[in-house]
């Protein structure tokens, strides 16, 4: 790997080792790319480590449809330091550590200025495949291919190049690897409590689906001061681990006997939460979610997206005389520059619990093994070190 | 019609005039009625005026299921004074303007202690047909019959007795006609706008159905300060009646060719309202209004109840990827006893329009021309008079 600074690299191209994907569910390739310096708006970073997000097994899976393409370099959830900027860029500098985001927060549009949600209308056109502002790619391969990018981000790479409106900074001193898990699917999930849903104290919650975004939910959900949090899974070894981000109740939906979650969730509350979670990706499962709520204002938070498109079927009636809302929530309704930083010091504070996110690390040559731990179940998030 | 003063009448039945349903879809009989004393926690008002809203139609037409139920006294818009008050009520007394409300607010519980929603989990069981707490009536008639209440409220009688949760005190100068529409339906438009969506400045708004309901929205966006509002209805003399609500655009769904309705409303907006109203009760529009609003944060926000149960079908895939939001909202979200003096504060500066809203005015003796008015679509709000 190159040990370029930014004297001797800004405005030039650089070469430097990618994890390529170069067909759905296959193998990484670490082959040598190129990455063109930053155009105009952009950031390349240099990147430190990255995670691995359930959102990246799905794009590599992912074979045919519009957010399909190859080869690409996948990634998004990621921390590094800044080696140049491009034209207009004065947020960040050389040297600055920032985390990407794969949603933007350009900070200067009305929705960036709303205190609610996290819509950014700062670019007209979205490029499909997380393509830059202009559509075009900043990697080829050896041979001059184009490699696509992917949300964004692309963080599978040494060297990424990232538009600053997907780009946070962080303080220096802040754990690179914990860094990485703010990048999505953690913030993901206390967004989700936090913003999405705005958790209120003594009130009740059910989470569907004990991932990392599951547990980062509960978690949220625990800062915010919810009298009871039930975690939801078929895998009873998220019973320990749940207590570690504030689960205070277990349901495994295949132990309840005849009895439905939703029946089961009801009992164990004031007939219904007030605030339930699905971060699983299953039509089914937010059905059971939705009846779980409450009537009166029970929110219904969908994190998963259902990759079988799967239509959701709703009661009319019940939605309005239950006074029920539905959430489709992406990022967790997370302003990535706002509330980023405010993670950050609640996990500086000793508040946050990052640190049991972080099941497995293994260097950038073993990428795939991040992989397999994460399609057996066996991870919560793999730290992959980009430099060891 | 008795001149009771509580001094004669308090702690004693009271025999008075009320129009009584006796079977689905019949007309009202105006009949001598027997209304008991306040229980405990219970308020007798004396009905001063009362309105007719869209639900007491649908209530008067069901001729089946848990909600039906005859010979029954139907009516929740309402203004009036307190007769004589229950034990343990000490939040109004007897002399004081108040308006009955369907929802109720007890002011005490986690909920309504809570700034967000209207959910209130005062009383642990809700009685079918809007009985009183004990399920019991209050009413008979000169048979000795019950005759069942209705959502709480039953204003559609000279003389009514509503649980203290379900009271609003008003100041004794605001005009008990405006007061009345307060109750119920203008409120819902208004706190949908205000409390559901929390429609912000410089949004854009979509509103399908342009009935009393949908105009209060229209109104409530308007005073938010919404850059758009657009207006769906199929009745094209809605266009000149929803401009005195701050309609600035109007769309007959008839009259886009081949366009559908959402396609229309993308073109005049930013790809989507920011928030989309449905305030009919059709399935069918609650899906155009869910593909009509924007992309990132779009909320629709459901206060019509389908009669026919048709189910909503959502993409799951769109809600997230989307992060669009569907809200089912009954009453708006409003909290009764702390947004309606909000919302008569705004008429007595001034800034709220509730006068357009009485297009006509009927003697209580002739209320089944309010419902031949409402039914035809010709009134907004009929005012029927006690007294006249």
């Amino acid at each position: 790997m190159s040990s370029n600074s930014a004297s001797q690299t800004a405005g030039k191209p650089i070469r430097c080792q990618a994890a390529v994907c170069r067909k759905a569910g296959e193998p990484l390739i670490i082959e040598e790319i190129e990455v063109a310096p930053p155009s105009s708006w952009e950031v390349r970073i240099k990147i430190l480590c990255t995670s691995l997000c359930q959102s990246d097994l799905s794009f590599w899976k992912l074979s045919a449809g519009p957010a399909s393409a190859f080869p690409r370099i996948l990634g998004h959830e990621a921390a590094g330091v800044v080696e140049s900027v491009g034209e207009n860029v004065e947020e960040v500098k050389e040297g600055d550590i920032v985390i990407p985001v794969f949603k933007r927060n350009c900070g200067e549009c009305r929705y960036c200025k709303c205190p609610k949600g996290n819509a950014c209308s700062k670019f007209s056109v979205d490029y499909p495949c997380g393509m830059p502002r202009d559509g075009s790619s900043r990697f080829k391969d050896k041979n001059g291919e184009k490699l696509h990018h992917t949300l964004r981000v692309s963080s599978f790479s040494e060297y990424t190049v990232v538009d600053v409106t997907h780009v946070v900074r962080m303080s220096p001193d802040f754990p690179i690897d914990k860094a990485s898990l703010l990048s999505c699917g953690v913030s993901t999930g206390l967004g989700a409590a936090w913003k999405a849903a705005e958790v209120e104290e003594g009130s009740t919650v059910a989470i569907f689906g004990l991932g990392a975004v599951g547990l980062a939910v509960a978690e949220g959900a625990r800062l915010r001061g919810a009298s009871k949090i039930i975690g939801v899974d078929l895998n009873p070894e998220k019973i320990e681990i749940g207590k570690k981000f504030g689960l205070t109740d277990f349901i495994n939906p295949t132990a309840c006997g005849e009895k439905s979650t939703s029946q089961v969730i009801k009992e164990m509350t004031d007939d219904g939460a007030d605030y339930c979670f699905e971060c699983i990706g299953l039509t089914s499962l937010m059905q059971e979610a939705f009846s779980s709520c409450r009537k009166e204002n029970g929110k219904t938070i969908i994190l998963g997206v259902d990759i079988h498109g799967t239509p959701l079927s709703i009661n009319p009636r019940e939605l309005v005389v239950s006074g029920k809302t539905i959430i489709g929530s992406l990022f967790g309704g997370v302003k990535a520059k706002v509330d980023i930083p405010i993670f950050a010091t609640k996990y500086l504070n000793n508040e946050l619990n990052l640190d049991g996110f972080i099941t497995h690390e293994v260097n950038f040559q073993d990428i795939n093994k991040a992989f397999d731990l994460l399609q057996a179940r066996k991870s919560l998030r793999c730290i992959i070190w980009m430099d060891k």
